[in-house]
């Protein structure tokens, strides 16, 4: 099945908006054995819209639209589809109910007449209903093509792919699409594909391809086959060698992230969680928290985002602060176990360093110390992260939970 | 001059890269006054990329490829659009020349022949040396089609056009764009749009056109002239009328968020902030850090996710919380009082609430108090922000920010 992603949204045009869509749903749809060849932006424009649906038919077996389904009068995406497959748009009531409800259950604006737009749908369609926003999206088939229409915001994009256009699709081939994802922290992207270069330029079925982000990379072993086991068996060398070869740099095989493995194992265990932020000013507590769930093991912690907080929230003596400076060794250790002390929890993460643009004229910008401390031992890793504000600040959240999940799976934990 | 931008590489349509490229070029050919009405992404194969050209250059003036000018055999931009456009590639001395000295300047790789690849270029193009890579650019004219081409990375792609294509581009057109961009907090999308709605659908310079994310909504006003100082007087009155309606829910014109907003303003008045974080989970100070110079505000706070460590690190009576509950406006009050405390800072921002998915049995998911202390007085703003983790978190946090922005422009603060 060859398929294109067709964005609509003149912000996309303009460059306010990166179309991050389509280089999520290629990876999701990759998952489910769907060859994506094109993808294409235009506007907020019915003319040019139609014509980009036109081309997308004409080679396309599967068109996968984002964006346009909104309420207001440049969100056209339903009604060129519709015109252009000849489809009629008709009031869903069980969407237009759900409108109004939602807009009765957010106080900030007041339902208009034009929010209703969004319960209109082309007839015969399968709706997907929107658990994430307010606009739904849908599928249809006609003359061969297969269409999807999905919002453009991500958060509301990608959660209705996974649960409504994914399934979708598995239920037009009879084959079966499986595929196991391996995580490793620890391993730059380069370094894992020389190791697997043979799997990965050589093998269609299995296939082996690797995704990276912010220092953590993702290896998906894919293969299709007449029935889930069969794919599953197929899957099953590869994973292995992977596992093999890279040992416990992989810190999870189908796992969603480093601290989602780390909520699980920790609720599992009954235990308890504190942070102390500095560079990373609450993101390793707002990563966590993101996880529905997290209330039963995260207590809170601190943002210390100057020195005299250190002292007032967790206890840390200035001298360690003037003597050994914020950023360092002893001052990550002294904040896991401030942390900890302080809020109560089985452990303390901590995190002090330089996300720049400015240095401190000691360290260069990127150097960061990470702390784990439980009620005997503390652990610190020493790290040089690079430039760039966001990329040390979510590889120093990275690494704070890559110290907890080894910490938890028993291994070495200020090695990496 | 209407262009589309033409993206060449499997790795975009594999979803490992994000093609950041088209929308920092869309936005730098916005400002040269080029409406980029597409953009297309299509892999490293010869005759997709062959039926692409023949698609663009049909709707399009200029064309701008990014990617496929390296030295491996799947880079094969120059060739097809060559071809397309009947002209043969020639070698270019000076490009050979410069290529065989960067190698013997860079040790890591050896000069080899299929390096030389990357010196023709298409015969009679303006050549666009590359001084950030090995691989040039170029530009040529056929058939009343202009034709660019820039290497895909953009560490090169973007220096490249500004110094190379963006005066290509200027000697071929006359006109400015000019935009303003309006930001509000406390109307949904529809409700502007519907005041608004003669401007939106009926003007073309300058246009109108609404943008929204999490509660927010940004207007941009767009114009083109033959001057910047005549497009921003076209600008103007749409500018100014967009005010007089929408008054003080417009929290900035040209600014880039709540929270760099409230960053300028109190750096410039010296003052410092601090935050308490329940349901939030460490997102406020989360996104307040990510802003360079945050430092010199931001002092620190808490992350309170359970009732203990509200009163371990905040001071909050226990008795308050069992009396009134952690969901309730004494305790978003006192959490903005106690944090302010604790850290030694101007003002304390505090949020409690119900994320989702499980609520407490006593408020709906959604409800939150959003806090605000400074010395004399305490502001709390009751909300219910509807469903769904993240938008109830990012909305929260949104709150916070309103209300501070609010009380730093001193405008009635719980009210919104």
């Amino acid at each position: 099945m060859n398929c294109e992603i067709l964005a609509v949204g003149t912000e996309l045009l303009l460059g306010n908006t990166v179309n991050t869509d389509a280089a999520d749903l290629s990876q999701l749809l990759a998952g489910l054995g769907v060859n994506v060849f094109w993808h294409t932006v235009v506007g907020d424009n019915p003319a040019r819209l139609a014509d980009a649906v036109a081309i997308a038919r004409q080679r396309a077996d599967l068109i996968v639209t984002t964006g346009g389904l909104g309420p207001t009068y440049d969100d056209l995406t339903k009604n060129v589809l519709a015109e252009a497959f000849g489809r009629k748009l008709e009031l869903h009531q069980d969407e237009a109910d759900f409108l109004k409800d939602w807009f009765a259950r957010n106080g900030t604006s007041p339902y208009t007449d034009n929010n209703l737009q969004q319960a209109y749908l082309p007839e015969g369609c399968t709706v997907f209903h929107n658990e994430w926003g307010t606009a739904p999206g849908c599928a249809f088939e006609a003359d061969g093509v297969h269409v999807i229409m999905l919002p453009g915001p991500p958060r509301e994009c990608l959660p209705m792919f996974r649960a409504c256009a994914a399934p979708y699709i598995r239920s037009l081939s009879a084959d079966v699409i499986f595929s196991r994802q391996i995580r490793v922290f620890g391993m730059g992207e380069s370094a894992i594909e020389a190791l697997f270069r043979s799997e990965m330029e050589h093998m269609a079925n299995p296939s082996l391809a690797t995704y990276a982000k912010f220092g953590e990379v993702m290896l998906r072993a894919t293969a299709k086959a007449a029935t889930e086991a069969e794919a599953e068996a197929l899957c099953e060398p590869v994973v292995e060698k992977v596992k093999a070869v890279l040992g416990d740099k992989i810190y999870g095989v189908d796992v969603d992230s480093l601290e989602a493995l780390c909520l699980e194992i920790m609720t599992g265990r009954g235990m308890t969680l504190s942070a102390a932020e500095s560079l990373t000013g609450g993101l390793i507590g707002e990563r966590f928290t993101a996880l529905p769930g997290a209330s039963a093991v995260f207590r809170g912690g601190a943002v210390t985002y100057c020195d005299e907080v250190k002292a007032a929230l967790l206890g840390i003596d200035p001298a360690l602060i003037a003597e050994k400076g914020a950023v360092s060794y002893e001052v990550a250790a002294a904040m896991a176990q401030g942390v900890r002390r302080a809020v109560g929890a089985d452990v303390g993460l901590s995190a002090t360093g330089l996300a720049g643009p400015d240095g401190d004229g000691v360290h260069p910008v990127g150097t960061v110390f990470v702390g784990l401390a439980d009620a005997d031992t503390v652990w610190v890793r020493e790290l040089h992260l690079g430039s760039g504000r966001v990329r040390v600040r979510q590889s120093a959240a990275n690494h704070a939970f890559d110290m907890l999940r080894r910490y938890l799976q028993k291994l070495p934990i200020d090695t990496w």
